[in-house]
């Protein structure tokens, strides 16, 4: 049996599925684990899969993919484009889409597992297969641990994975120690007094103190944080209102923040709850403003040892030339949940699936910031080669690099 | 038969509908009617209903209530408070609620009728009563003219109509001249680049862009207008974003403005396309933003004599103490598209519904804007009586100053 | 003799003063009372002059006139226009402008004297003529009623005055009751933490704190009062720094707040007291701002008796149509302080000194608003006919109206 | 004939004198340098002095030190702190201070000559001592090298420099490569309408145009630079209006802007044209704004193999822990002129001079961002001991690391 990769990666694309509602894609990884042969648990963490591959003593490795998709409308006009709606956290009907590449983690790790099966008789040890879901929403991983992953299943020695990103196909980047930022989401739910739209007098303007809300925060990045220090604070919602002659009594906004650094983290979530309660103050408000921190995830941080030597091997593999090093970045991920709930190294890379030719010209004309769809854009379309193959034998060679030699 | 009109009002209060789907209150309305022995044309304008009561030669006149309800989430904790959902204008879902007393409206002209009918010895002429869909909408009127209003049925030489509003139940309140502002719906829509959340600098993003906006427009009222010029400008609504670590492509915004004087007007109107326009610019937008006025509301004019005359009329009934003129208000309405598509006078006024002693208690404190829940505001809730019984006598009064006498 | 007006006028235009630094004005004031055979006082509040024409019994009035000119730099291009600079209230040096009309003010009165002096067998009674100073900064009226004005010198029945304005030349406005707003002159001042241009984050800085002030405070007026209400709220000056690359402690701004009703003014300085708390609290600043109400001008107030038989006066005397009547002005003064104090009648109009040609062109175009120079405009610039004679005769009509017949 | 340091210092920093103005300062300067017997000229860029100590064959090293001050109120309280007064840029009075150190930087160079002079047997070789004038304003090197500084005196090999900062004294912190950001300073003037307080209706009010470019503005930061890349947008100065109840025409801002990548430095400088466009637009000003690139700093680049030297040198002089390298500064320097265009090394380094107990009590607590005075703040006080000593040994250091051996 050999699974098209390319069909695969199509349909999960046709047909993602929102944070904790992954069980189509569930299904579809379950059966092909148990047809690779795999010892499959289903329901772990509510919508993860974990397939176990033993072969013989050696080193026990993890290897993951998450699986959920995002509430986007999807823009790119290709032909397996997502149609699928659904409603989103806020209760609101939105489009539904792998916008982050995680329909094709989870094709790499199938495609990678089918290879190892093949190839069982080159390695010895136990591959622990983690297929992960709601990672979009920072809750997966720890509901993965908190369902008992690490006493149900072999407990891993190092944790492995990898994300599809824009930047060119047949391109990866490792980066040692710190890899990706860490990441707060916060709900900021503000009270005014509603009333008619032509009678202002009467009320407290909830989308006149929410925009002066969002003016502010800017400040945060623009003026309180080190100009090296990675900060970023973005609202990514801001919902207030249903009709134009109703002034509304509440605006909700959600924030996204990033660092690296404790002091910055805190600086910035200090800040975030000083802005919002004294803009609140200056619009005559009496009900406090709600502020809650919806999630938090870690930083990422790769194994230097660990991560050297994959680099190292990745070189002698691929080429020199595709193996390049693009330092922090400011994503967030919560595959660190893992290495730090076992308390074993990670490392954690990422894997280019842009057009190179697009990327080439976008380069040379100064423009990749805005001709290149980037994670999360409604218009991220990776080209299917090499992306599939170069996915597939990273995570192979990364596997290998961990397992132990052919018994024999 | 008499209506219950208590039982009658809590009914339509606890199943309120938005602009256009007054399809129950329509069937109840015209249940009624044809109890009463009018003559009953459904579907006028969609889910307007037209009675038409003949008696004799006499003055045409027609008296005008309308249907619709709200998408406000209903805060008041009566009994009959609503629990309706449904589907707002932009497909979300939402609450809906009589937040602005056409549930009253109804029920008082019903009322109305049963009076002359009951008393039809002593007038003379016709009385043709207006139940209005999609006033909040404003539609409703210019769709019942359009579906042949002014030749299926008896074209009045006056209109007639009232709004109960968030004066002490019992006070009532006309103004000759301008009675209530011209408005004008205007949805603005900025298309911005979407992107990841942790990567601002490759997206355009629309949520600061749109509290810019929000922020801007702020300046038309307060250096742009001459301080005593009627004007407002309410961002009702403002949506943007579905998750806070996606940076959304767009923002909607929706826009109420308010003024009587057409130089003001236009001076808004410029100025909101103005700054819409230069902030999309400021943000670095390529893709223009949509400037559409959804709707307009000419603005209420009484006619100065017929007012005045039924002034007369309500301080000999009610006494002085009860007959106000609080000016010109802000709010708008349709019920002029009736007297000017038929050329003919409209006179509109006021009816108080708030609990005297409510009321008092927050003028005493200064605090009546704060304190006094006003139209469309979720806690409205007028009390019963004496404004039903107001109501229906204003209506009663205003009919019979403009009927002809009894003709025997 | 006869007083060359045009000279004086043109005099004074050249060689303006500001408040209380009235000493050429005044002498040259003075100088022409004591021509004309009045008992001249210099020295009346600092640098106010006050002569008495004295003529038998009768009713005693005042007559009044401003003096003093403001800090803008004229930029009319006349060949009178002003050269002069001097050091503004902050400190900082800057041009200075007859830009209101008082020098037009002063031209009237004493031509208005010399009249009443040459036509001293025609009435009965005393003049008071008030020269005051600093009415730009509302404290030379209280000035001269503190050095004992309504003692050291005949107690006036009735107080006039007149005020030069962006109407067309020959046209004089009248208005019953309330005729120009209150006026508080306010002063912020904000403390943050001065360092590096470079160094944002070990700094408060003040400029974007003032910056968010500034936006803020638009929804006092947009916002938080009745549409119709009279409510102004201008940041009149705002001064933060010396230097791009050093971000200061401290900023500055001046505030003009105009109301009529006591209720909106209160609601406008509480109003500007929680934003502008609230704003620096925002920036985390720990020394609270310093808000300070300079000086507080009344409502002006036309008594309606009197203000009704001069405009009779006036239509009869310059025909219907040039006597019109505005309405409340937003702008403010201290004239009102001299009836106040005397418990007496006020009455105070204002004089058309715009080229009528212009004036019809603008209005021809839409843009008055926007064409025509107003008040404190660095482009002011009256015609001088019959801008002159005009605002004599309406001061002395003005004075003979209020003063006896001819005794004999 | 020593020279006490001490009293130097406290002189200098006495008499603070504005850049280009340092007339003084340069006296004290070229006497000095004649008493220890250097050929001296003065006047070299207006306001400069350059001292030759000859001293056989050898190397030709340049030592730099800045003389100018800042327009800045001293707020330390020091027994020896500034009184000064004098016009600024704008034409404004101001306070002067040494708030950047540059007292201490030719207190050192005095010192550390003084050493090389007595020493004279140790080394060989020509120093060439630059007291340049103007470095607050980025133009005083310029000066200096177009008043033919190259040609007239003997051309350096390498160009050594060092500044005083709030790290503690005796610590000094070199970094190879990139060391401080390059800066642009840029004046921006808007042209609106001026009127009256209280008719913002006839004017274009350019207080709220200039406040919202400044919130506007802190998003180029926040929004549009990767996060980690160094990018820097201050407004430094904002200057509008003369009083509170006149509607400015005009408003001046003063920005610094800083990047150390040429990619990021055309972003910031587009987008601050943008902006400033679009806001002028948003408020319907007709006339364009001016936006004036004043002066450009380039950025300041070590030379890697020169700088890791003379950190070996320093490390086994002053111990390891003495020296750090707190990588790229955000300040800016015109230093790098005199390398660039004498086309040879560059080593720029810091030295501390902060009292080292309090630097621990605030590290200790969080605060050093909010409770160390830093470089531009008005409260700048460095100790003087062991600052002076320290400063003096590094360039002595520098200076014989760079020089021949005796040649004896």
């Amino acid at each position: 049996m050999t699974i098209s990769l390319d069909a695969l990666y199509r349909d999960l694309h046709a047909h993602p599925e929102l944070s904790f509602a992954e069980t189509r894609t569930a299904g579809i990884v379950a059966a092909h684990l148990r047809d690779l042969g795999l010892e499959v648990t289903e329901g772990v963490g509510r919508t993860g899969v974990v397939g176990v591959l033993r072969n013989g003593d050696g080193p026990v490795i993890a290897l993951r993919a998450d699986m959920d998709a995002l509430p986007v409308v999807e823009q790119t006009g290709l032909p397996y484009a997502s149609t699928v709606r659904a409603l989103g956290a806020d209760g609101v009907e939105t489009g539904v889409m792998h916008a982050c590449g995680h329909d094709m983690h989870v094709t790499w790790l199938l495609g990678a597992l089918e290879r190892l099966v093949a190839e069982r008789g080159t390695w010895s040890g136990t591959v622990v297969a983690l297929f992960q879901p709601a990672e979009e929403t920072i809750g997966g991983a720890k509901a993965m641990i908190d369902d008992g992953l690490l006493d149900r299943f072999p407990r891993p020695q190092i944790v492995l994975g990898q994300h599809l990103t824009h930047i060119p196909a047949g391109v990866v980047s490792l980066t040692a120690g710190p890899a990706m930022a860490g990441a707060d989401s916060i709900t900021v739910r503000i009270h005014g007094r509603g009333g008619h739209g032509s009678r202002p007098q009467s009320t407290i303007d909830p989308v006149v103190t929410a925009s002066a809300i969002v003016m502010r925060l800017q400040t945060l990045v623009s003026r309180e944080v080190q100009p090296r220090d990675l900060a970023v604070v973005t609202v990514g919602f801001l919902h207030a209102g249903t009709k134009s002659n109703i002034i509304p009594a509440e605006a909700t906004l959600g924030l996204s923040v990033r660092s690296l650094d404790a002091g910055v983290r805190a600086r910035l979530l200090d800040g975030i709850r000083r802005i919002v309660e004294a803009e609140c103050q200056a619009s005559g408000m009496t009900v406090p403003p709600e502020i809650t921190v919806d999630d938090t995830a870690a930083a990422t941080i790769n194994d230097v040892a660990a991560t050297e030597r994959l680099r190292a091997r990745f070189a002698e593999r691929f080429g020199a030339d595709d193996v390049i090093d693009f330092g922090t970045r400011t994503g967030s991920e919560d595959v660190n949940e893992f290495s730090t709930a076992a308390g074993v190294p990670l490392v954690y890379w990422f894997v280019g699936g842009l057009d190179p030719v697009a990327w080439r010209t976008a380069e040379a004309a100064g423009r990749l910031e805005e001709d290149v769809p980037t994670n999360h854009s409604p218009f991220f379309a990776p080209v299917l080669h090499p992306t599939i193959e170069r996915g597939v034998e990273t995570l192979v060679e990364a596997a290998l690099e961990n397992l132990g030699p052919a018994t024999r």
